[in-house]
């Protein structure tokens, strides 16, 4: 039984360990990644402090210090959160349970998945949403990249110099990334375009060897044999797992007030799942904090703010 | 004229200006010291990614980065606030005048003052406060500090350890201070307490040569040979300069919406000026950095938000 379980590892989610360890809160971060959005940033020099570095390298920071103050880190998917007598009770993908007396949903936009057969069985097993921090993987190995837009583009060029060969899988006949990435793309000699095409199924034993992919318009279908796939389309907002319990918006976003609280007693949210503007480090762990202090505050007897309870 | 004028040099302000500038908006800071309120913090380690420091030491970071970004500092104190036809004239206490398109309010709380004759003259030659910055200027010489909270106690702590004598006036006969330290104050062969007192006028001529101090019972006056004065009395919230433009709760503070707008199209605010419950400098910096988006958005033609225009 923890006091406090944050979804999401990015600057919000470790932030607001930070601050719950510090008020000696016994917390866990659960997540599927160290980091979050950060982490697509090669240099970020706007967050105050620092100096400039990788999104990876100022993540890396902030977890030595979660971990610093006694924070648990526990590797997972959240699927399933359901009320308790004594506060909330998680379930993962892998059936693990957790439970903790309150909740501080931080974990941000996530992944964007094809929905295709296999796609959700071969995660972490060839299939990744994540070139920069999966691509020494495939060290001269075969790789497809799934996507057309800017993340893909980059992804597929930065594959290319560690990577093999790289199949660039693209449903429309162009890219929108500007025209000398495009031309990059195209003259590089180990990135072979299959555009106006989909993937259609990830095959594989126990990791992945290959994925399907048909022409759209001849619906002509050809197996691509690949060890790593990289699913690169865009991130989503997922609260389709706690929006019986807390209020979301038109996006889905989930609805706090200036300090954090949901429309749920001792469910608090910060960060990019919220409905803040800028999504920017900064502001991340600026109301990470605001929502450990009230969830503190909470935990401790005080009153919770304003959204109608 | 600037684009953005930031009042204050604190988490807020500063992050503001890393922000602003990093939109290429040219701006200039204003305020009355370096670093605010996160100055007092002898020992910060709940900024994530920096690891622990000096409040100072953080300060002076997010200083340098500010000027590495094309950020003015300017020194001294705003006193009044006008709306012109392009934006704001903002007027100091040395006469001098400044113009911005968009204003954005981040100073804080500013420390109180005695209201005693001489105070406002002798301020920043031989009135200071703050013990943490300017101690060093006193090595080996006689100093008063007024005050009977925490940072006064401390404060004269601090002093006595370079200072050749400190005299801590205090209007009550006993210290809300703890025991322990209390008995450090009486047993300080170089702190004398000035009981009962309080300081009545500083003298001096150009700079502060001593201050008449009164004991309350008595009516007994006595004159102190002094060549610094720390007023260690707190932190007030002061807008009367700014009130007639921008919408006050019943503390004064400056109300905001979620993204640091203001009750005024183009007045911006964010920080401990504003009712922001926790006062934290991760809190401030994102809060900051919220209120300078909101402002580019606003200067590059983006609707303001929310409260009521």
């Amino acid at each position: 039984m923890y006091d406090v379980i944050i979804i999401g590892a990015g600057a919000a989610g470790m932030t607001a360990a930070v601050y719950t360890c510090r008020k000696k809160l016994k917390t866990a971060i659960l997540s599927i990644d160290i980091g979050g959005q950060t982490n697509l940033t090669s240099h970020i020099e706007n967050y105050p402090g620092t100096g400039p570095m990788t999104g990876t390298e100022l993540m890396q920071r902030f977890q030595n210090e979660a971990i610093g103050f006694g924070t648990e880190f526990i590797m997972g998917k959240a699927t399933k959160v359901d009320k308790t007598e004594k506060g909330f009770k998680i379930t993962l993908a892998n059936d693990e349970v957790y439970e903790c007396k309150a909740l501080i949903l931080a974990y941000g936009k996530v992944p964007r998945s094809l929905g295709i057969e296999n796609e959700e069985k071969f995660f972490g097993r060839g299939v990744s949403t994540c070139v920069t921090c999966d691509a020494p993987l495939y060290k001269n190995r075969e790789t497809a990249v799934i996507g057309g837009g800017n993340s893909a583009v980059e992804g597929a060029l930065e594959l290319a110099t560690i990577a093999k060969k790289v199949y660039l899988i693209h449903r429309r006949d162009s890219f929108r990334a500007d025209e000398v990435t495009v031309e990059k793309l195209k003259n590089h000699k180990s990135i072979e375009l299959v555009l106006g095409s989909v993937g259609t199924k990830v095959t594989g034993d126990k990791n992945v060897d290959g994925i399907e992919v048909e022409n759209i318009s001849t619906k002509e279908r050809r197996h691509l044999k690949v060890d790593g796939i990289f699913i690169e389309i865009g991130y989503v907002v997922d609260t389709s797992f706690v929006s019986h319990l807390v209020k979301v918006n038109e996006k889905k976003e989930i609805i706090v007030d200036e300090r954090g609280n949901t429309s749920h007693p001792g469910i608090f949210a910060a960060g990019d799942i919220t409905p803040v503007l800028y999504k920017q480090t900064v502001i991340a762990a600026g109301d990470g904090s605001k929502a450990a202090l009230e969830c503190y505050r909470w935990l401790t007897g005080g009153k919770g703010a304003i959204l109608d309870w």
